[in-house]
């Protein structure tokens, strides 16, 4: 039988938004020798969150507690915010799937940059949304180009990335609260702080769940390198908290998955342990591209956008000469952005196969 | 500000499927002192899966594959069925709602019998779908009236869990397999078989995923004993199971989540053992229901339907005068499968405690 997909979803590419590196590897017939690609921390996780794994292993046969109570209470301590104002849920990902759900219907606006995040355009196209894009302007998101674009088009919803993934550039505090209170009435504002764990303080506005005009996402997946668990967490005006409550699979953050978030939150020197690895580790690929006569970008995140000196086709061949050293690297997906590759940051033996493989791979 | 929810977001109710457990602690101020409500596994999960949550913590760094290939072909090769058949997701629950998205828009027809599973429900109504019912028939989900209702609404999309939920009843295979071939045209089944490990071989039919009429969810949240991890998957024609690409959170099954399912998978004896425990705890709720002066029904799963002799009122007395007691049990949502509670099955600790609550719920 044929079946009666909806006229949205049969309408829908069958592209996905990443190809993980494993199916490369697949493809490629063998593992890669440094994984620098996805963003991941290789610093690991905190040794008491592995512990927490480790010891939620025996607790595996009860379902998550659906409410993710003492997470939530744990994050609102952190931040100094109600926990009416956080919800945890899988992953970044999985939050911005229920955010558009909850706001975009068919044919309503949502503006983005183009070359920002794929996945939130995958769940824009995935609901019927219309996706307006805003060109980079200087390889920073144009805040200003986005406000305009969402009020030429009634955004309902305007995405920000700060600091930026893929170009690791950032907007100060200042700017990006400006950016808030200059948003049209009736758009909110999709604030991805993923890498806010890895920026300067100055980068990030204080958190304000009172002001309903902003929602911000966070992460386990970066700094906290817990990727493999995916636990991520909404932070907003309680009533639009609230309102995922109607959308969400409730049994979705399962019981390890949480208690492995609460032991990294609970570990905040390991936090600064890392972010200090990542600091070096920036530095470093900037010296090896440098190295290279390739040009590193300035990063407030865990990887670093390196101009590769050319097009497109240039970075693409760049990418590839990399693949085939065995080093797993991505890069944005349009001009004029493509010019560069976007390395993860990763421990000193990754570094070491990075500083072999590039000149290899672009000699090649 | 007012956040412009969609207007079927707007329309949705603020109820959520399941409380969870640790909300009735919260509430009454302790723990249960047996959790025996929500039918996961007290035996826990093989002793292979827990070694494999605990290895996974040093790589929880990385995102699970989103292809989950290792996975997906352990699951064909225990099957006997192609790789494209199956997708792992993030539990049944989450599987079933990505399929309503697939298929039910505003208005679409889906069936499913009165009392049926509720997150099911829960979906269809977050896409816009009409509900259509059919009562319970002598406490076994009536097949033929499902198919009539099918026929009569042009149902999208029927639902049956075999065995069931909330009444432990079953089918035979050839009932199901009759069913299948009495489809309308044009209509989807989805034969939940969340318990299918702990039936009967002659209530299952065989896998043919060349069917495209018929889509099977199973689940290691059961059996298996790892609810906290949340996986599940979907069996069906490959054209289906490739359709919920386009919708799916491609990274939210995680590392640790996959490599679990995968040892606990390559467990057979636990399973076989699990299996054994389960058939004897249904025994002794069996037995303690009847001392009690109740009536169990005959059960395909890992709980026990008890009949408390009355209607819903007494059901829920019933049910009230456990939870005092410490014991966390569910009960079905409407009449009349509510004059039953729902006890699911646990190891001997947990069946003592049950011993001595049950006469001093009755009792109070």
């Amino acid at each position: 039988m044929t079946h009666r997909l909806t006229p949205l979803v049969a309408s829908l590419p069958a592209t996905v938004p990443f190809v993980g590196p494993e199916t490369q590897e697949r493809a490629r017939g063998g593992p890669f020798i440094a994984r620098l690609g996805a963003n991941e921390s290789g610093f690991g996780p905190s040794p008491r969150a592995r512990a927490a794994i480790a010891a939620a292993a025996d607790e595996a046969w009860m379902y998550g507690d659906p409410e993710a109570h003492d997470l939530r209470h744990a994050l609102a301590a952190h931040h100094g915010i109600p926990a009416s104002c956080i919800l945890p849920g899988e992953g970044i990902d999985g939050l911005l799937g229920y955010l558009v759900r909850l706001l975009v219907g068919p044919g309503d606006a949502v503006v983005t940059s183009q070359g920002g995040y794929p996945t939130l355009n995958y769940h824009v196209a995935g609901f019927g949304g219309a996706l307006h894009t805003v060109p980079y302007r200087g390889d920073h998101e144009d805040i200003d180009g986005l406000l305009a674009k969402a009020r030429e088009v009634g955004a309902k919803l305007v995405y920000l990335a700060n600091p930026d993934n893929p170009m690791g550039s950032w907007h100060g505090a200042d700017a990006v609260q400006r950016m808030i209170d200059g948003l049209p009435e009736g758009t909110l504002l999709c604030l991805d702080e993923a890498y806010a764990d890895l920026a300067p303080a100055r980068v990030i506005p204080p958190l304000d769940p009172a002001d309903g005009r902003v929602i911000r996402m966070r992460t386990f997946s970066k700094a906290h390198g817990l990727a493999g668990l995916r636990v991520g967490y909404a932070i907003g005006h309680p009533e639009l908290i609230a309102a995922f409550d109607r959308v969400r699979n409730h049994f979705g953050l399962g019981r390890v998955a949480q208690a492995a978030a609460l032991a990294a939150l609970a570990d905040q020197d390991w936090m600064a342990q890392v972010v200090g690895h990542v600091a070096r580790s920036r530095d470093t690929i900037a010296e090896i591209a440098r190295d290279c006569g390739l040009t590193p970008l300035p990063s407030a995140t865990n990887f670093v956008a390196v101009d590769c000196g050319g097009d497109g086709a240039r970075g693409r061949a760049v990418l590839q000469g990399l693949l085939s050293e065995g080093v797993f690297v991505r890069m944005p997906g349009v001009a004029p952005l493509d010019r560069c590759i976007r390395i993860s940051c990763g421990p000193e033996a990754e570094m070491s196969i990075l500083r072999r493989a590039l000149p290899a791979a672009l000699a090649g």
